[in-house]
């Protein structure tokens, strides 16, 4: 286990680096900006993919799978598409290796250079589209709608476990429509699906919002989005639903006859998630200790550890957990009995302390004799005894309850960490003393957006989608704002 | 739909490539050599993908995930690993693109060249090794039991849809152990695994054995494997399991304190199936009316198709349906009901035909006054009329006898399939006439095996597990034989 975890009062981003690598969720690898997902971390992707699958599922949607690898010329028919990915591509130039002549190693076989150069996916618009082409021609065929789970490219400088790494996983909806009204709506559901599954399964609350054109998707007409506030007063952008109008199906040709029998271009909407919001869920929650997992998304909901000298006091103990552990797992918990003879109590105490299991049983000779548990939860840190034949209503009742009090946790702080201002001197001084949202009026232009994150590190996180529409005066230009939008310094 | 399918017995090879793009599993795209896994192609995978890992953890096998890219230098750490893959690499070795300066497009910025290339996995032992280098110190880290699902690419000059493409999905387990005895214990308990999910899932009879050694994985010390026959009298490798002993463990320096504090090489094992088994899937059970599907892996089990004359019509017969399909939900039975206006009752017969789905109801007016529906197997072609009230008991009745018809049919031709020879005229001669794996006896050697390839295109498909083990002599040169070995034409 080594070392205590630093406070977050003292380096709060060394606390979220050395939580998510002491915690077992990832750890950095031997290729520049590529993580490696324990099997811990995975576990809970696992669980963040299970659940978003069955909202896309509900909602009409299909997985299929595109290739990885696209051909340099599609990238680039899509003009603000190709400016914003070229500088971060991976590029595969060559197909094969062979032992250098001077004994030196392995190297590239230039004789084997491709025709055509190919880029790993940075994300798949343009090689979907290119294959749209091909499956829609009237408008039987629409809506087309579809996902895929998939691994992608981007050739960051500056790497973070999770929050930005070479390659990361996600999943990439891509969806057709006959008409822009469709497609709007797609986009707008698809927002609604994150913020449902951010604030219902990870307990992360969330602001619905849409993008300001600097901050939009590269090809995207606009960019809805769900805006989450870290413990260090800093946003972190959780997941993005673009409406692309028809720029990607004039890019790639893609037409299709309408009841009518017209020819017109289709309507196209994609969104996506990524590993990036394992990274959001540990910094939401978590604390000192380690890790505070969500109920529905932890690996393991229930550990139980047995305290006794002996193999005779184990035996006793392990007759009285056993049905137990049957009788969780049939109510669909996931229970860990951990009876490992080779660790001591206070040290699994800390290790599914730090690794965030929301309950922890133990049990123990006074236990024994008394028929009872020791019941702790995670969240709060509080232990109780409950009687044996009560401790199973408990385990579903703290399920319920610490997710439900880890989520209103994170609004409380998020609404204490909203603030009006009026001024740009206020503005700068709040974000320099308390961080968080700041809603502030804004003149709508490129010009003013770019003066403030240039002075100030802040950006426009979006333009929400609920609160106040009152329009009134840029807090820095003076001119005229149709109504305030929320800045942040961001992940 | 297109025009019919090509016969079986015409082209069995172009029967092949029409029925995966026209049954919507798959098709090619702009990308050489890769493929576009279409949704309805991706369900049955992902069907696949549920019971194969669910059969991995409850083997206590956990998930997690390594790059996608590994560094040239890790490749060629193990000899004869990187012999086995240099010549198939994707190489990245640019990590941006720039607008050329003549106008002419979008090209690999030379400035941005990677110190060290990078290629894309075609199998993750060596970074997984190098990884696994940091988690296992001790005796206690071990058995290190784990498994990813990833995409892989190995640039293949020929490729075809599912059984031979350059990107292609597979899931791979990595497992370490602290003796030689558990490993092999391991890689075997692997190949049972397989075995159990071909047979119980797939429907498709496989053989188990052991590959030769110029047959055996890159880096193996043995290579376990099934092996299935296809309807061409052509066999299938539909999946291996490796004994890999120290040969990574060395490379990659991994090392464990034993019990006994001493300093030894970790032992190793690596196993795997790909989305090949769609191809397999394919050629074992369909048709020349298309797909022939299990139960167990059908996206769609039942299709419910009304036949009627106006709106009236079809209402009544909805209001029947609809709690049929309800109640078939219930039971875990997937169910369409097509009550489509824009397509006639024989056209999409021919699609679910087409499509494989096992069993198709029709429901018409006389089955409406007589309380009936007509119900159609996939597998045997056969309809008959059922009484409302012993629809589910007969669909519940079909699912099993289907699964089990399809295996068995499989299995029949596999027997009349395996032919005995005892001498290399004769060999020839069933090879030439009638296929399928062929028992003779070898005298062990490399060169004989090479010959027989050369003059014959068979190869040894497996020393199997099980069958004959009476020593005699070598078809080809009269040698002593250990025992009879299976040899075939495969893909």
């Amino acid at each position: 286990m080594g070392k205590k975890l630093t406070k977050r009062s003292e380096d709060y981003s060394k606390w979220y680096n050395e939580l998510v690598v002491k915690a077992d969720l990832a750890e950095n690898s031997g290729v520049r900006g590529c993580m490696v997902i324990k099997p811990y971390g995975y576990a809970i992707w696992e669980k963040m993919q299970a659940a978003l699958d069955k909202k896309f599922k509900e909602t009409g949607h299909e997985n299929a799978y595109f290739p990885l690898l696209i051909p340099k010329s599609y990238l680039s028919k899509e003009a603000s598409h190709v400016e914003g990915f070229a500088k971060e591509c991976a590029v595969v130039t060559h197909y094969r290796l062979k032992n250098a002549e001077d004994g030196s190693g392995i190297i590239v076989d230039e004789d084997a250079k491709l025709e055509e150069e190919l880029i790993i996916r940075p994300t798949s618009e343009t090689i979907i589209w290119d294959t749209y082409r091909k499956w829609i021609q009237s408008y039987r065929d629409l809506p087309l709608l579809i996902n895929q789970w998939a691994n992608v490219v981007r050739w960051e400088m500056r790497t973070r476990l999770f929050l930005r790494t070479a390659e990361f996983l996600w999943q990439e909806g891509h969806t057709a429509h006959a008409t822009e009204k469709e497609a709007i709506e797609e986009a707008e559901q698809m927002m609604d699906v994150y913020a449902d599954f951010a604030e219902n399964h990870m307990a992360v609350p969330v602001i619905k919002g849409v993008k300001t054109e600097s901050e939009r998707f590269a090809g995207a007409v606009e960019t809805y989005c769900i805006e989450a506030l870290m413990q260090d007063g800093k946003a972190l952008q959780a997941g993005t639903s673009h409406f692309l109008g028809q720029n990607f199906a004039k890019a790639f040709d893609v037409k299709f006859a309408s009841k009518e029998g017209k020819q017109e271009y289709v309507w196209a909407t994609s969104w996506g998630v990524s590993t990036r919001l394992m990274g959001a869920l540990v910094m939401t929650h978590s604390d000192d200790n380690g890790l505070v997992l969500p109920p529905k998304l932890a690996p393991i909901q229930v550990v139980i550890v047995p305290i006794y000298k002996g193999l005779d006091q184990l035996d006793a103990i392990s007759k009285k957990v056993d049905p137990l552990v049957k009788e969780l797992r049939a109510k669909g918990i996931s229970v860990k009995y951990d009876d490992r003879d080779t660790y001591k109590p206070g040290f699994k105490f800390n290790e599914y302390e730090l690794k965030g299991v929301p309950v922890r049983l133990a049990i123990g000779q006074r236990d024994m004799e008394n028929g009872t548990y020791e019941v702790a939860r995670r969240d709060t840190l509080e232990k109780e005894t409950v009687p044996m034949d009560e401790v199973i209503a408990k385990i579903e009742f703290l399920m319920e309850d610490m997710q439900k009090n880890i989520f209103n946790k994170a609004l409380d702080y998020r609404k204490e960490h909203i603030t009006e201002v009026d001024s740009y001197g206020e503005f700068k001084k709040v974000l320099e003393e308390k961080g968080g949202f700041i809603s502030a009026h804004w003149d709508g232009t490129v010009a003013t957006e770019d003066r403030i994150k240039e002075e100030t590190k802040a950006t426009i996180r979006c333009i929400p989608i609920e609160g106040d529409t009152t329009p009134g005066h840029c807090m820095v230009t003076g001119d005229p704002s149709a109504r305030r939008v929320l800045f942040a310094k961001a992940y």
